[in-house]
């Protein structure tokens, strides 16, 4: 963690989606002549401040949430859209346009299919509980109800399954239960558990060096990096996300992936797996956890590497084929067919429902399995604490730890999840019996602002479903 | 019908997919000083070649089918794609590569989702006819088998119904029946079916200007164009398709699409409808039958101002949820959401055979009405056959009309089809009670090469069915 950034103003959560809004040019520089974390901050500031995005500082002044409802802004809605009804590569990552882009990435990038196949959608019965009115106190003490929760942190799905019922199930801002919303960083999940049902099968071995499975990353920080640094992120590679210089990492990725359109002059990798090559290693491996989106494009490979199968594949046979979802979901991919496998996915709240009660039942579903169950207790059990405390994200997250690419809690519940930048979660809570699906598209870039509130949120809802 | 080009080497069906065909850049331009037909067809000639495509002539050299299936061709088969194995943008389009494109167009080109809905699958009752050893007399006058035929016509998908059922049904080329396959100019056959039910409703005047619906073509050849026009295709709108010269039409609509890469100094339209804007008149509206993508995606954008809804919201809620397809489709979208409209669609040959199915029974399928039966009526009677004889698509379709964006027969059976310019067909026809699918990648485009022999299977099939 080597940026001496504001540990408020830092997008703390994903670095691919936290460059997926970051401008595509440095002509938004601030000028900014201090030293350290304040120049940081400023400049950051200003930047975010261009794209409409605040900085995520503790209390920044954030648009009403009525404000920037779809049915109120009307983007894409005539034939051809105009002016600032539009929405194309352009804008397609600022705020509030990104609350459109969650709902229809496929409509602005390639993207691949993932498949459900012929089966019946599995039952996911209703038994409502109230749990909308449901009033506990937030992380500034102040009384709130989950209905003003979810509307206040810019949520676009809730649903909340107890003993696989679904009690409570909540749509906001247009989003319709068919439609697939982009996940971000829930995508390393899946990723990081393919893995792990590997590693568990014998076919994957985590203490392998990453260069046996992709001898191309030897000129990389992953040339001596084993694959459990990988799958837990503590591995140490250069990745900065400085949002003012175009020399940062974090552009190369969002260039080279395609998540943002490519400067006129643009020399620089042209796919994902070209950029991987270029990152260079930054301190010791195994130290300390540092969060990197670029891990989990280089898990994938691995995973596509071992199975010979495109992540599309696996997904669809392994998980949407298998659970009996009620749609098709789909991953970005870049110029050369490569998924986005840390932050691509998009997915509909109701079939990640099924994948949250698949993981609370000990990997079987719909009456077939989908991991083992030894896979889900490893995760579940957590990675490594000390590393993780040291690794600048403890404030927003204290006490938690990284395993399989799963952020678990280690709470008297034993809860884990899989959480995205704009606040897209798969929350399991094991003793509660419980799982909790939100999907948003907050204007904030990081769980830093609003973790704490959903800390308690988990809380209240597991006392209440009980 | 303005452009001398010698008949045999034209690039007839399809200019959206011949467009997708051609070079992004000048480059490769012939310096033929010849003049009239011959300049061009050299100019052609060597451009395809460099594309690696024949032209069109009688009996061009085209490769083995056995040489370019992609079980041998092995295209995106690794992580990452490498070498000759890599399809991107900058050879998306050549052949054989344009092979695995039409299966995979979405991980190409940004789409929009064509829902089919939560409904169980219609069924599709199977009665299996062995036609694949049905031997006819091809154009040439040798036998040939429907296996044969198929093969030989770089076929992906066969499939025959008779009364409702499933007689044939034929998959090559590693096409899976779940597959969406890129359908080209079949794609304006919807979209003219949608705007003659409106105006067999009365939301839309055929006798109307095209400016009452859009005021924004007032610059334009369409401004003095009726809406009928448009649906026939016989409005006069210049829209030359010489692949030699960068300033022909044809470049401006690939580059506005998206379909071809933009060249680095491009200042161009940016999207598809801005485009059309740019296009003046050529002739006299109303004389003749002339073929061009265009007016399809200005009929789509009537319709979409008349039902305010997007193209594929309508293909969702009005065909796709209604007729109890198997699969999604997909449409592919220019840099704003504009549906192509007149080339984009993306759907699986049994989805198609329902909408086959659909027609025959005069708009009914699946216990729905899907279209009046007399908009399928009006259709299948056909437009002006005099106009058609004038237009120069004579030789390749002879007595042939074009009514509603469908071709017409006017043969003995009533027969009518939509079509596509790589080999992709719903053929109706009524008297036999059948229904053809056929999707194909065929090295040429344009079916002035493929159809006569095409004919002759179509009535081989029926009367082996009847």
């Amino acid at each position: 963690m080597p940026l001496s950034v504001p540990r408020s103003s830092r997008l703390v959560g994903l670095p691919a989606a936290a460059c997926a809004l970051a401008a595509p040019t440095p002509r938004s520089h601030a000028g900014g002549q201090g030293t350290g974390g304040r120049r940081w901050g400023q400049a950051l500031g200003l930047l975010l401040s261009v794209l409409g995005l605040p900085a995520a500082a503790q209390a920044p002044a954030l648009p009403p949430p009525d404000s920037v409802q779809l049915e109120r802004l009307g983007y894409m809605s005539t034939f051809p859209p105009e002016g600032e009804q539009r929405i194309d590569q352009s804008n397609a990552y600022k705020y509030p346009q990104l609350r459109w882009v969650v709902q229809h990435l496929r409509e602005l990038q390639p993207t691949r299919n993932i498949r459900r196949g012929p089966a019946p959608a599995s039952p996911l019965p209703a038994a409502p509980k109230p749990l909308g009115g449901l009033q506990f106190e937030d992380a500034q003490g102040q009384k709130i109800t989950v209905d003003e929760w979810a509307r206040s942190t810019y949520t676009d799905a809730l649903l909340v399954l107890h003993q696989g019922r679904l009690v409570y199930e909540r749509y906001d801002n247009s989003l319709q239960p068919s439609t697939p919303h982009l996940l971000f960083s829930v995508t390393k999940s899946f990723t990081g558990l393919m893995a792990a049902q590997l590693a568990h099968e014998g076919r994957l071995d985590p203490q392998a060096l990453v260069t046996r499975y992709v001898p191309e990353l030897a000129g990389s920080a992953w040339a001596d990096m084993k694959v459990r640094e990988v799958m837990d992120m503590t591995g140490a590679v250069r990745f900065r996300e400085n949002y003012t210089d175009p020399s940062s990492e974090i552009f190369g990725y969002a260039w080279a992936s395609g998540l943002l359109p490519r400067p006129p002059a643009y020399q620089g990798a042209n796919t994902v797996y070209d950029f991987l090559k270029t990152l260079p290693k930054d301190g010791e491996h195994d130290q300390v956890f540092t969060y990197r989106t670029v891990h989990s494009e280089v898990l994938g490979w691995i995973v596509s590497r071992v199975t010979g199968r495109h992540w599309a594949d696996l997904m669809s046979q392994q998980i949407w084929q298998k659970l009996g979802m009620e749609e098709d979901a789909y991953v970005m991919v870049d110029r050369v067919g490569t998924p986005l496998q840390g932050a691509g996915l998009n997915a509909t709240a109701r079939d990640l429902a099924r994948v949250g009660e698949m993981l609370r039942l000990g990997g079987r579903f719909n009456g077939q399995k989908i991991f083992d169950a030894a896979v889900i207790e490893d995760t579940a059990r957590g990675g490594d604490r000390d590393k993780f405390k040291a690794g600048g994200l403890q404030a927003a997250r204290p006490g938690y730890s990284y395993r399989n690419q799963w952020w678990v809690l280690h709470n008297a519940d034993g809860a884990y999840e899989a959480a995205g930048v704009h606040g897209q979660f798969i929350h399991i809570n094991p003793a509660a019996q419980m799982v909790v699906i939100k999907l948003s598209s907050h204007p904030v870039a990081g769980a830093a602002f609003t973790h704490a509130t959903t800390l308690k949120a988990w809380a209240a809802l597991a006392q209440a479903v009980r």
